[in-house]
């Protein structure tokens, strides 16, 4: 087998002295694997057969030829009808040589790279990376134990757990959305907060052109990079969704061609709930999904061949009885599957995520968690949203479900170390069985001596002491702890370093657009 | 795909008229899934190429071949060494043409018959069955909120539980240690509760030949077989451990070998804890697991051609910072899927478990039991133990875990029903996408009428509510959730009917065996 993971680079010179330093290190609220990108070889569970596969595929295309998908956005339209679709006021039918023709354009495999170039990220083929809760309005947390609008501090604080964190590679959109910021510079202060507390791959909302060219803009600033150096290769990335069924917006449209043509990564992520905005049935709600999915990724491809996307899945079902939905459910693992099977059937990276319905951080909320992550693991997916942090389907984000999640992460991250399956003769220990014998035990010898320290997944969260000794230390469950990890962490964060002229000019650039008035609000 | 499921078979004569029948039917407490036997269709996942099977084969092979292992059994160490075996004390070494012409004697599929005929099950093949929680001493309850010692009303309790939920299909050993019964006498009452409180295939624990011989008259009797009926084919089975490393203990192989004997189902699970009772690698410890395991089912085959056998894995680690066992980690994923690729390559049915390490039914003890329970799905295993019900590294057995815990084994089933995967026509709904087309929803529409009663798994514990009417509820986490759906079990529970002259000879048997005193007791 292959190498597990990229290692980290050998350091490069950056700012930050000694402070700078310690910060790489990292702060020591606990012990955690290193920075990695994992490397997925299982091969991947599915559900569906060959025929299968290719009658989601004619599903997908058959409504992309005769039923058409609604593109609200007019330079969007020109482009698609000057492209050989057929336009008809906004809907759009496109023929499947081109959809099929555009997509083989799409690289199977592509790199996003942050301000720290150390946290490049490979996105496509193997590769299995994490990305904490995005856009969630709400917030929830242990000590207060009610759920609340969320604001500028919760955000910062999630941002740095998401920083903190290495096994979360990428960080989505706001962690929560930061309500007590004006809609209007909201983006300029949190994509602030974003690339100055972290120097992971960041995000753009697709909501209109001044967020997205501001965030462009800060992020080119952030990383040092010339306009060409930013347009030379994917530095950050945007998420849109469409408004299903069968509808891709205005702005939307607007922000995922803007970073199609600044070569920046673009990821389209249906949200076809089975039952609601998609049919009732699985293998519908995945031909829908992947229709909307695909006739974008063909328009961006017609712009730009070669741009940068991913797939998305979102595909879950309803509650038939309340009409609310569900995540992590047993429908919405066989889509993630069914999906990942059409991903590598048209050569797309595949985007899924971690998804609960869960109102606390409880057994619910982390078998259903538990659920999405497998089967994203299971899917061959290469980008998991929502990894860390999420509750109420989306509405709440939490930081001791943050570290809780972080722990099932590390969990995945170390299952898929190919150490683990390992069958050399040291492996077989021959001689180790030997020497014990039957009367002895393994605690002692050279051979275990020899690996015990790196021998076995160490949890830093999971506790694994017998009832007494859990009981005498205090009897506390695991979102009670997961607290008290959150608020270590965010007594001893330190922010990655940044150079002190691209921090000002960083900080200049949010004054200015402030002092502009920010992005407009009537949409 | 073929069916997904076995069907409950067509009604039988029975006794207990309109009693009975409710009792079939069950009492509402719950909405659960029908009995069925769920179906694996997936391919397993498989960490290991052919030459790391091959490499762990050799290994085992070398652990019986030239180390030996202990069978503090004078009658075993005379049948093995009549077989041609290498008996030297008690060590035995067995050639691997031995062990693996016994091994191929062994059937890959053969079926246990209980009392109650509709509770069939078929071990092996691409069954996957589970079985609820067994022999812990402790018990935890929400009510009371600590470790106690374990009761027969608790005993008697958890095997409400094992009966009521559809999704248990087998009853291990006992689910708690009914500590306020004699050892002497406690294999008759809690075999006369278990057979006239479940009517599911039970398990006779091989703690010395009165307590096996025993528990086989009770089983012969419940079923209102004559002896030569119960021998016919397998009603019931028994699990033994080795005393890792290397050795097979005095009453385990005398129960082995009676049940080989009658024809009754022989699991055998070595407890190999990589770092302490194996090697400190994964692979090592699952060499030394087969080699201990391979050579009771030889010793089976030996006796009795073609008996009724399993292998189990129950290989974990340790903390290596306290020395405490670990479960539902990574190295117990990997574990126990390289064990199923063994298990296949040598035809034996796969038995792994379900268990975690949390003390309570939090978070933790979530995501270490779906670990758990997902390896056994990805490994091809055939029966799981302690699917339900387990904590603290099996010293607890808790209500509430037992109820989560079959919320997460309905998911499973559920999960493997081909339904959620099919892609006919109807499935595709291209009909119905273009019905509802950019502007509406697929709520009312025909095509959502005609399935969503059935187009999704219904939880009876996940609550999918949002937050606002969760709170309004009550507010309450799933433990407490679960606390209550069993105690509402427990208040309407039925037992499944018994025909009176059979109630009445079970009975007899146990006051007889009573006033002779039981079993003895001084090992």
């Amino acid at each position: 087998m292959a190498d597990s993971a990229v290692e980290t680079a050998a350091p490069r010179k950056r700012g930050g002295g000694r402070a700078g330093k310690a910060a790489r290190r990292g702060p020591s609220a606990i012990e955690q694997m290193p920075w990695r990108l994992p490397i997925n070889q299982d091969r991947p569970t599915e559900p569906l057969r060959e025929d299968g596969v290719q009658a989601i595929h004619e599903g997908a295309m058959r409504i992309l030829e005769e039923i058409g998908i609604e593109f609200l956005n007019t330079e969007a339209l020109e482009i698609l009808k000057q492209a050989g679709c057929t336009v008809n006021g906004e809907n759009v039918r496109m023929g499947r040589d081109f959809v099929m023709e555009m997509i083989a354009k799409a690289p199977s495999q592509w790199t996003m790279t942050p301000r720290n170039p150390e946290r490049q990220l490979i996105v496509g083929g193997e590769y299995l990376l994490f990305g904490n809760v995005s856009s969630p309005p709400a917030y929830w947390d242990m000590s207060v134990g009610r759920k609340m609008s969320g604001t500028r501090e919760m955000c910062r604080d999630l941002l740095k757990l998401s920083q903190y964190f290495n096994c979360i590679h990428f960080v989505g959109g706001y962690p929560v959305e930061p309500q007590d910021i004006h809609p209007s510079v909201r983006h300029l202060d949190v994509l602030y907060d974003k690339l100055t507390l972290t120097d992971k791959v960041a995000h753009a909302y697709s909501l209109g052109k001044e967020r997205v060219e501001d965030v462009m803009e800060m992020v080119r600033i952030a990383g040092g990079h010339s306009h060409d150096e930013f347009d030379a290769d994917p530095k950050m990335y945007t998420n849109i969704n469409s408004t299903s069924p069968l509808k891709h917006d205005q702005p939307m449209l607007d922000g995922w061609m803007r970073l199609a043509r600044r070569n920046q990564g673009l990821i389209v992520t249906p949200f076809t709930l089975a039952g609601a905005m998609a049919p009732v049935t699985m293998a519908g709600a995945v031909a829908q999904s992947l229709a909307e999915g695909l006739c974008a990724i063909a328009l961006a491809q017609y712009i730009r061949p070669g741009a940068a996307c991913a797939i998305g899945t979102f595909t879950s079902n309803v509650d038939m009885k309340s009409g609310a939905p569900a995540f992590g459910t047993p429908e919405y693992m066989r889509a993630t599957q069914m999906t990942g099977q059409l991903a590598r059937f048209y050569g797309l990276p595949l985007r899924s995520s971690g998804v609960c319905a869960a109102n606390v951080p409880d057994g619910q909320a982390m078998w259903e968690t538990s659920n999405s992550l497998w089967a994203a693991v299971q899917s061959g997916t290469n980008m998991v949203y929502h990894a860390a942090g999420w509750l109420e389907g989306g509405l709440i984000a939490s930081p001791e479900k943050f570290v809780m999640d972080c722990e099932v992460l590390q969990q995945i991250q170390r299952y898929m170390e190919p150490e683990i399956v390992a069958t050399t003769p040291e492996d077989i220990a021959i001689e180790a069985i030997q020497e014990v014998g039957s009367g002895g035990h393994f605690f002692g010898i050279q051979h275990t001596q020899d690996r015990y320290t790196k021998a076995f997944y160490q949890p830093f969260l999971s506790d694994w002491r017998n009832y007494e000794a859990w009981e005498a230390a205090g009897a506390t469950w695991t979102p009670e702890r997961a607290h008290r990890i959150y608020k270590e962490i965010i007594a001893s964060f330190e922010a990655p370093p940044m150079d002190e002229a691209i921090h000002e000019e960083l900080k200049a650039f949010v004054a200015r657009r402030k002092a502009e008035g920010g992005a407009p609000t009537d949409f």
